[in-house]
């Protein structure tokens, strides 16, 4: 996997993909999936919402650490399935032929077959609205360029991959951040 | 346009689109770009990150509504603009050729050329985190289907448009919502 430099982390998760969020509780890995999720910051900072309905939730609360790990088309599949089952019955990595990677500096595992993966720290939790917030301390990439390569839930059970690309960087400029 | 029923207008905002948000403070009405928005209920409930950097946070926090409107890849120049200039100087919706239209239920307006209309009320405002939290009240779309023809912004100044739709119902039902 390729670093990603982290004020460029923000663009992995602005487009709204479908993500595989990992967490490590003491030896037990989990994954679960997750699309309610959203930018707060170039820092880079994230929200994500999920709650004790999610198994993950507690290694959440507890190891205030997770990698949220971005499938491709090609994994999508097993995406939806690691979705529709609960890690307090099944590794759900052996189960869909997911391979766990170390991460540099969270104990929740990245995943090989991502196209991209953000180690992330728990920094504040809104329990009145079960948001978690989140900030990327280390972020890497499949090598290739991740944007076009995404895939989007539309939340009743169909998916949209990512299409085409268009280019509006002179027309954004006044409002780029600075080395993006 | 045409009525969406409540429970499906979570659909519109978890692909992760680009969004225009207007707002309507006395005769004065505006429109804002945002991308960092996600679902937080399929009751529909939003959460939606801006601040008093943007000229439309004063007229959120004192109407407590809005419109979250989707643009399609044909208003994506338009959406671009509308979000490197302000209010604050300009009648946005005259400069860039968007019609506003009277919502149902909110002072706020639709947007005409946009493929699904949202009205929204502010239920709560996380200060501390920038988070408005919204209520969708109606939802509208141009009567075709709105997935497919959404914009994703990556943050850099490039922009993705939805792609192929992939169907996994059959896998996801036993999580999906009744009734959608």
């Amino acid at each position: 996997m390729k670093k990603l430099a982290l004020n460029k982390a923000f663009t992995l998760i602005e487009p709204g993909p479908l993500a595989l969020v990992t967490t490590a509780d003491g030896g037990r890995r989990n994954v679960m999936t997750i699309s309610w999720m959203m930018v707060m910051d170039f820092t880079p900072r994230f929200a994500m919402l999920t709650g004790p309905w999610n198994y993950s939730c507690n290694a959440l609360l507890k190891t205030r650490e997770c990698v949220i790990a971005l499938p491709g088309a090609e994994l999508l599949r097993a995406a939806v399935r690691v979705g529709t089952c609960s890690g307090r019955e099944t590794d759900k990595f052996a189960r869909f032929g997911l391979t766990p990677l170390p991460a540099r500096l969270v104990k929740a595992p990245l995943i090989k077959e991502c196209i991209a993966n953000i180690e992330c720290r728990v920094v504040d939790h809104i329990k009145d609205h079960d948001i978690f917030v989140l900030d990327a301390v280390a972020a890497w990439t499949d090598g290739k360029p991740v944007a076009g390569r995404m895939v989007h839930a539309v939340g009743d059970g169909t998916f949209v991959l990512d299409g085409r690309r268009v280019n509006h960087r002179r027309l954004m400029s006044p409002r780029l951040p600075p080395g993006l």
